[in-house]
């Protein structure tokens, strides 16, 4: 049998992917200008089908970077003047926080343990602060944002932008995108991708506010400024030459998940959490890590190991069922298996199936 | 007959790079972590493989970006507190200038005509230089910098690091490693591969210079400073997911070039050169732009044309053979041929054939 991927990303590679790989070589994709109408296709064909699949509004731009990581960077950069504040509940969301504070804004956070999610309490921030820093999965920990609680977030902060971190969900998210201003994301997660692209979404009040910043002299990045990425995105072209095949196959990908139905990529989400779920129930090795059901999230399953998680991983690679580790501080008593739309509900029973000879 | 591209970048893939990219698919690395030996492994051979064809001294890091343009904005922001100065004959060398100037420091320039190099008179700064910035090869105009008046520049000006872009050069550049402090290149021109990777080279001189101003909380940027790059490439790691495969791939084809040697690839350089070069100065339609020899780039070879480069650039469409207008202000009046390793004598024949047929 040949390896399946669970892991964290980079994870699964969807099941067409060196097809589409492929198509684009015979496109000649990978010698084509990033300023010819062959590119400018390319890129349209691509935001069309993610804005199909997010149901994203009008006002909608998408920009291509090297890593969602960099986006963190772009993010603070290109909206913020003086402040900044960040929900952190795990590695990823504090690493977000981080990049603001080493980037010497006044960056404030709203911390919650490990495992738990937000309530009420965390939803109103200073009147000053020009940036809310949302996660919506954390992949360090398997906690899931309530989407409700993300559009309250929204209501109640009026005069703030909210950006949502949707790395290891998107796009089986179930955030409305009218509520947020900026959404990002990288490709090796739920799209099943090999890693190379960072996209970044964002709507008409973020270019407004990057105006202002950019009309003052205050931003502080020459590369990947909103200011050139949408000079560039009103011609469908990018700043510098950027990853165009995996753009390209990032819309076959989009495509294939438009044609497949949305609701049935959800559903088949939530069945394969519930098959995963189930097993760990009756498990005497491993238990539920996320204990508020509200809290856990879809597509990254962590559960509590007493057995060092090395250990676990290493049993279930003998079946080539490759999950990952837990991660930081919880990375040898917990397990993190992705649920993305690229393993199909057969793979899960296999991993199920190998879960419950653990014991 | 196929398309061929003698475009200056994205330009015609290596002839085995789909070959490469299929092994990578074979070995899994599309979902490889980057903190996984797998990973590490291919990173290690990778840096081996570009050391030896470049020649590299010891004491070299070599890190990966999103792009060429994002290191340029990374040299500045890790390298430079206050000054830096800028040869500039060119769009990419002005644009380097202008991202040192965006990014607020004071930086200075020396600028020549465009399709003229420099003479020694460009070559003393002032003594508070932190960053020396120069373009090996100005893939707009294609004008060469001498490497033997590179090396000068380090040797008068002890006090600054000296950068070297090799964007459109790199491999076949006969820049001597030892003499400069940092290079960097994409890996869609000589070396043949679809966009997505910037790679960047430093040496230990870098590393101390990032280390002052890191321990001085004078670094502009949280995603890619050189003090992160380091700790992860201690490790064979990345600070962030990067492009797997395209590392894995670039260090395929760096093998196939040390195997094939790289004094071999150099002449076939010149060979293609002066074969296009004894077309032009035969043609009655085109005529070398750069009419100085020590300046003619080997790599992006420039005529001007007196009719429209478009048009010259159609003309030669119909044969299937693709070439690039010029850029910039010459971007009607020029013609530019890229005279990488990945197209073969015989591609460059079928090409003086069809240049001679246009008069």
């Amino acid at each position: 049998m040949k390896e399946i991927f669970f892991t964290a990303g980079p994870s699964q590679l969807h099941k067409n992917y060196a097809q589409y790989y492929n198509e684009a070589l015979q496109k000649n994709l990978g010698s084509a200008n990033h300023r010819s109408n062959t590119f400018r296709d390319v890129y349209k064909y691509t935001y069309t089908q993610l804005k199909q699949l997010l149901k994203l509004p009008n006002d909608t731009a998408i920009f291509f970077t090297g890593s969602a990581s960099e986006i963190w960077e772009r993010m603070i950069q290109n909206l913020v003047l003086n402040k900044s504040h960040h929900l952190v509940n795990g590695s990823f969301s504090k690493r977000f926080y981080e990049y603001a504070a080493a980037l010497g804004i006044n960056a404030t956070k709203y911390e919650v343990e490990l495992l738990k999610g937000y309530n009420e309490a965390a939803l109103k921030v200073e009147e000053d602060v020009e940036l809310i820093c949302t996660t919506q999965n954390e992949t360090s920990t398997g906690v899931k944002m309530n989407p409700t609680l993300l559009n309250k977030i929204k209501q109640i902060n009026k005069n703030a932008l909210l950006c949502s971190d949707l790395v290891s969900v998107a796009p089986v998210s179930e955030i409305d995108y009218t509520q947020v201003d900026s959404t990002f994301f990288s490709v090796q997660k739920a799209f099943g991708m090999p890693p190379g692209l960072g996209v970044w979404i964002c709507n008409n009040a973020c270019r407004q506010k990057a105006t202002i910043l950019q009309s003052n002299n205050k931003i502080k990045t020459a590369h990947h400024t909103l200011e050139t990425f949408y000079k560039n995105f009103e011609k469908w072209e990018t700043p510098s030459t950027p990853n165009i095949i995996a753009i390209y196959v990032l819309g076959r990908i989009a495509e294939e998940f438009n044609t497949y139905g949305f609701e049935k990529l959800k559903n088949e989400t939530a069945i394969k959490k519930q098959i995963i779920y189930e097993t760990i129930n009756n498990s005497n090795v491993l238990k539920v890590a996320v204990e508020n059901i509200d809290w856990q999230s879809d597509t990254m399953l962590v559960f509590k190991t007493e057995k060092s998680s090395t250990e676990i991983v290493n049993e279930l690679k003998k079946s080539n069922l490759i999950i990952s580790t837990g991660y930081g501080a919880i990375k040898e008593s917990t397990i993190r298996i992705a649920n993305f739309p690229t393993t199909s509900i057969e793979d899960i029973n296999k991993l199920a199936f190998a879960l419950k000879q653990l014991g």
